[in-house]
């Protein structure tokens, strides 16, 4: 299957974030696609898109936005491929208005919210991959050589926490 | 100039919130339809009805819906009539969640929100009729004697009180 | 008809939020004055004001406060003209305060809230216009024309994105 | 000196929280008044009221409102006598609206708040008393015997929670 | 494949809402499992039940919890599976408490997040049949037979208000 | 009568805070002191300090602490003196948690609660003026004047702001 | 040594929380006394109780307490044994105050915070008993045996699901 | 006895916050340990840890983390020595998410929350050790001439406060 991640942004302020995405969704060999498009200033362009992009093979829609944050919830009312909803964490409460608009879906059409932020931006990618692996034993290997490399990483940490309390 | 105002609900269960809408418009004289409509799960009948009701008249849009309350959001975005967005008061966060949703809209697509629940159903019908009256002399008229009963009844109440503590 | 929108902030520290507002009325073809005022410190000439400014042809309040924000609220029980309230995003919580005291307005008198800060300073410039565009059709279409720049706008921003996703 | 305290409500809805201020006002001796009057429905009345009230010896004004609650805010605009002020604890909020509408009022013209609803109710009466106390001896000493009075309530509830578990 | 979805409570006081879970996914034609599992009073089966319930083909893991709800992020610690966290709207706090725990997740362990209670529990099993139908063609036509069903309800609902209105 | 007011901090970080307070008192012709005590690490001397500044002419107490801000309220229970209470801005949450520990009284121990931060810092000295003002009308008449200041400086402003505006 | 817990309630209105707190200490065989005194209304009282119980041989505190909740705040500034804090769930804001009351103590002074209401109540007990355990491994036992009767009660509930989802 | 506490953080990020209760911790003359280990990355050497750190003495554990932090809870449901959590000021929510997922804790399994960030990290090393102190008499005195030692820096600051005032 030919398959791709499409990553939508409110706004091209939201991209610094979505690298963390784009990085992880790399890191573990899955095509991506990215659009600039807002469910309030072009409600028409993200509709012909997300049909477009399920056509083309998109199989998982990921979308970041701030405050009001309506992209994830109008995406998943054009689709019904699963979309990953990113709480963006600007704006002067913090994300914390991107979150509950995010997450606080009503029955029947849901977004799979992840963290506010930086958090929420690499977990997507992580989350992505996991849907899509549920039927590729390759992808799903790689998946969870990922999780060991980042485990890994925190063992590499207390080693040098360790010696740092030595020389002390 | 024959308009009217759409009212908006995401779910049928906002009717009992919304007749105090509809009870404050035909008190001031302000035609109005109703329609149940979501944002998620009918996106393609909320735009079409957005775009028929804008041809056939409708001047003010008011929009209820609860939790993540995209309604509001949604219509902004498929009209330049202005929109008024009540945040519904239920679920777990009791419209908390519905009033950031509503209100923390980004730059050039507003919704005028008014408050969560019983009181901001009321002052939709209240706000609306005053978006019109700007050009409608006697319907301004209409809303500041509305105003005027709304002093009196303050009034009574008060006169009420001196009697009850007379009474002490 | 000679209309105007008047601008009323607490507190001149609220000015470069409200030169959103400006700019965008002006962009719009809108006149508009401006004021400091505070309900608290200056009550009488706040409503002085609002009495002189809806004789000489005032059809909107924009009101901007911090904090405990009273000022939408104070100008809306003096005059039926619609009132648009930016709560203002400063202080310890971030403008969390004066979107409450903003928003939950009673039945009766209502004020149109947009969000908090700067993209709400923005849309009550937009909200303004859409009202009075209501009965002027030629405005109307200056604001449907800005909101198509807009989403040019976010266009072009995606334009950008895929040239710089192309160089990856 | 003929002084007295006044008592503001919004509503006759906030009467049953203000019971609690009227009998502890009465169990110090403290003459009061009350009124029902709206910031936003009755701005003139309330105007005309708090200055009338001043001038026929009110020392104290308590008020109490609920959601977006700025019947102390305006009160002390209009008055420099101390105002106390009483979040309601109605509507979908619970009060956390009417506490911050209340309390964060910007620099110059404070607004002594106390606890949201039935705690604060209680507590305007004894703040009030002790205000007035600061020059009135006797008052003075009513207060502190009532105090004595509440701490000996206390320790009669642990007289009975002792004799209960020694009955275990 | 044979594969299904594992269902986990933190108590069995959250089947109520997790019979919308379990409903969702027999209407699609989803094998399910459901567990009472504890991430802290029984850690040791926790961990056996995700590593057994993996072996034997679960492919997505559904985890709700209240409170400090630390089951969905213990699981996703256990397991590269997608795991689905519905925050319980029980408690003091009504389900504030249990969404932060569930959504705020640091990057490489995602858990996708749906909202507090009722909504989020009917949307967890649409959730999880989304992520299956990824790369089950007929699954992903009877989840868009389900929402068509979903949208047909809310004209259902439409159609019964206009009759309403119409005899008003 | 020989009185004074007594500035209680926690800590001497909250020094810059209470400057404003105590230039507040200043240009008011209120005489105070001011005194560093930890309603928790000295409790013994904080009780020793109100008692003994009572019995010296002390007639309102005003306390600034942050975080889980006791000193208001330990003070409160130790002295029937009106006691003022300024939430602190410091720590991570910004002094919503001291808001909360303040305001939040039980019935018969009333402290008198001013914003967060800066502006309360202000107003906890025109409060304590107007509290002392009640029985000394010379002090209320500088009260008076310094309110009419405070509004002068409003009107400076606006004049600032048109002539700013008038050369655009 | 001759030890025991005390437990105090800021008033009897907490009583039916501690019960779970008083039951769970029963369970575990720790000798325990209780006492209602508040930090506000009888602060000598409460301090001679603290004083006199640390005397006497108690070795951890229990402090229960509801709104701007200082009991253990109060306690925890007069002894040097640990002090568990229990937020009451009551008042409009559910206990969201007591919490924050309770666990945001500056540095000097701890209070081991448990769960808003009852989840805390009952932890609190075994706070308490995990504190004395450290020096008494007959104790430690008891807890150990106490925590698989727990997870025993978790697997008891599995095994009725599984028989409930049976018979479906 | 030979005992430790063994400090745990998420991420080395943390180091600096746990400095405060390493040095709290060495003033008192109380061994400690620290590891980095994650209970979500590293659920397995969390595990591990935590049973051979009983093992070998460990009669406290610290647990800091941010976010979801989960990492205390993990470590109560592996041990049943007392668990202090303290939840960490990072990320878009400041502490706020940590607090709540630390504090929240089920019945039979509680975590000893102190105050989010820098104030909780010196609490954890005090309250530690008055956990220890329960049945060794000289690290009592130490932890009491410790109190009395910043009670003594609270009184050098109003000292240094007096002789500033005294200048002015």
């Amino acid at each position: 299957m030919s398959y791709f991640v499409a990553i939508l942004m409110g706004s091209d302020s939201d991209l610094p974030l979505l690298e963390k995405t784009m990085s992880t969704l790399d890191s573990l060999g899955i095509k991506w696609e990215a659009k600039v498009t807002s469910a309030h200033r072009t409600p028409a362009d993200t509709h012909a898109y997300v049909k477009d992009a399920e056509q083309r093979g998109c199989v998982v829609f990921i979308c970041c936005a701030g405050l009001a944050a309506h992209l994830g919830g109008a995406v998943a009312g054009l689709t019904c491929r699963p979309v990953i909803g990113i709480p963006g964490d600007g704006g002067p409460l913090k994300g914390h208005d991107a979150l509950l608009s995010t997450v606080m879906m009503p029955g029947g059409v849901p977004v799979a919210t992840v963290a506010i932020g930086s958090a929420g931006a690499t977990n997507a990618g992580y989350l992505a991959a996991q849907m899509i692996a549920i039927a590729d034993p390759a992808l799903y290997e790689r998946v969870k050589q990922d999780r060991e490399k980042n485990a890994e990483a925190v063992r590499q940490k207390d080693k040098a926490l360790q010696e740092k309390l030595a020389q002390r």
